[in-house]
Parts: C-alpha cells; structure tokens; sequence
C-alpha cells in the first residue's frame, strides 16, 4: 500500500545510506526503529551549505525532503515492505544555520510534510527542529527518527 | 493530587502550544510519551533572545521553567489529568546561547527543578543540557521531554 | 564476561559522574536505560575546548572515548554488571565546535569504536553526531545514549 502511494505521488527513492564506521543506519529494538541522523543525499550528491547564508528557506525544505526519502530507503532496506511501519513516533531535525536564521520549523517542515503526504495521519509525529552550529561534512541539515512497527 | 500540588503552589498552566504544521504537540507510544519541543511561550508571548547577550542566567532559568509549565500543559490537554505520569524519563534541553555562554546546565535546572517540585522523585529524569545556535523564532529556550504513563 | 573483556583491553573504568541537580545519571523504564549526557571527565579534569581551535581531531576522538568510558562508569554503578546490558540502540553524540569544524562522525567514532571494542555486535547502534554552539563548562564532547537491559 505505501509502496503503491510512492508510485501515485512520483517518488523514486534513493539508494540508502550505508555507514562506514562502526554504527548503522538504524537499530529495532522491541518493535521500535531508532534511525540515525540522515541527511540530504540523493544520488552521490548531498546538499551541503547554511541556511540563511548559502541556502534559502526553499532550498533548506527542499532539502529536508530529500533527507525524509533517504531515511525511507533506509527504513524500506531494513524492513523490505514500508508498510510495516505503523506509526512515526518522534523526529528530530537540525539544521546548519548561519547566525540569525531561526526559521528552522519551516525547513523541517519539508520532512514532516513528506510523512504525512505518504502515511497520513500515521504520519504525524512529536517534533523538534533546531538550528546547529556544523553538521557532517557541512550538510544542510539532519534529521533522526523514531518509529513503531506493526507486531 | 497534582492538581492539588500545582494550586498548592500557586502554579496556574498557560493555555497548551498548538503545532501549526504537520507535526504534533505529543505522540504516545506503548505508554511512553514523546513530548515535541517547547518553548517559553505564556499568555501569547514568548521570551526570545540569547543567553550572553540578551538574557542572564536568571532570566533562562526562568525561561526553561515557562518551558516546563509549557510542557505540562500540553500534557494536562493530551491526557486529562496529570496523575497518569508515572515518571518524567528524559528531558533534553536546548538553549539559544551566544558565544561563550556555557552554563547550559544552571539554566536548564529551571526546568528539572519544577519538575522535582511536582512530581518528587517522579520527576527526577536523565537530561542533557547543551547550547545551540539558533532556536525556533529566536526563543531563549527548547526543551523536549519523555515520560512514562500509568497503565 | 564484559569485565573480563574490559580488563583484557587495559581499561579501567573512572569514577562515575555524579549530577549536582534535580536529575540522574541515568533512568530506566521497562528494561530500556536512558543514560543522561556525560562529558570526556575522567580522575577529576575534564577535556575542554572546542574542535577545530582548541582541540584537533585526535584529540576529540580522545575525548569521545573518554567519554564513553564515563558512561560505562555509570552504567557500572546503576546495573552493577555490565553485562546486564543487552544492546546499545542508540548514541547521540554532540562536538563542541569551533566556526567550519565539521568531522563531528570521525570524533564520536571514539566512542562508537570502543563500544564496538567492548560489546562486539551488541555494541553497534544507531547514532548521529553534531557540531554544537557550546557545551556545559566548555566540556569538548558530549554524549547520551540509549541502551536495552536483559530480562
């Protein structure tokens, strides 16, 4: 069901995103998913740079869109059927900001928005959208999540 | 009996924050609850600006226990009554700080120690206490909070 | 098992931090431990300074391992055996930074790595890393974490 909503809304996700240190991209621990800080990286390529001097409010939620489909494919390489997702619980989003940009909500939203769109309510979760000093390899932004799977 | 506790203190809670966009104020999951990130907004205001620059250390102390009462009242709203909190778990506390400015923790007692005040040692939770560059619409403080219920 | 393993790796656990406030070390709820933020403190001195000024990149790896071992302190004096410890499910790793420092991931891989090190499998989690703003006393890593209990 989830897969044929990606298909009726045009999205492809991206290959997902392999750590190469000694953690992963997510853990299950009973019949919850803890999936490590994603960020916006689609085909080879991230978006990198700070809001408010090298990237504007469009092009940071744009980005934050693109790290809600790189945890999907994360989510969808571990569990095999997106489905099995029964709620996102809990999202954390940070954003790299140059002094002075707080429109750091407005950024997560083009995670959050993403969620519902494709869950619906299911989709609606407990949020905080920060402004941080550096991310990875200057990112644009990073989001973590936490989510309950069907027993 | 916490509603006694808050009139014994003379603690009145301000009317519960409202996500405007496509996230919510709380998520329960298997009788934990995710608390979103709130801030120091009471009676329609909110306390802005950065601690070091803008507000001293008592003026963020008072900050985060805003936040706190915040908190509670999107707790009161989502459950009813605020008997059903078995233990506040976790607390995470973000404040909006300017160069130099470190005494994240003595702020954030603000919080932790309201919570001790109502709860006694249920209130009593693993916390972090860090700074961060910028915070939603430039307020002085965000704090997200994980509490376990009664069954 | 685990204090055998730590003795054959030549580590000695420090002290335990012990918080001054209203909150704990750590709290466990339904077999799951919250582990509070502890900092690279080990004999009484603390490793501070930001990464990219103060601290280069050896140097923080050095202190996010030492702070991995503060936490195992903790863990030691809440469970009193490290093997009570089932599963690390998550790590959330902050750098104190400097403007442009950005290899937060390489700095936590100290802590990650010895959890690897310590528990093998059982020690790989989901994590994300961050540059923050400020640290309480200006401490150089600070690090939270989340780990499951055996029954």
């Amino acid at each position: 069901m989830i897969a044929q909503r990606l298909e009726s809304l045009g999205i492809v996700l991206p290959a997902p995103f392999m750590p190469a240190a000694n953690y992963l991209g997510c853990t299950i621990d009973a019949g919850v998913i803890y999936v490590s800080g994603h960020g916006p990286i689609a085909g080879g390529q991230a978006i990198t740079g700070k809001l408010g001097r090298d990237l504007d409010l469009d092009q940071g939620r744009a980005a934050a869109r693109i790290t809600a489909l790189s945890i999907l494919a994360t989510l969808q390489a571990e569990l095999g059927d997106l489905d099995k997702i029964k709620r996102i619980v809990k999202v954390f989003g940070m954003v790299n900001v140059a002094p002075g940009f707080n429109q750091t909500p407005a950024v997560i939203d083009g995670c959050s928005d993403l969620f519902v769109e494709i869950f619906g309510d299911a989709g609606k979760h407990a949020r905080s959208a920060i402004g941080v000093a550096e991310l990875p390899f200057d990112i644009a932004v990073e989001i973590e999540l936490i989510a309950r799977l069907h027993p």
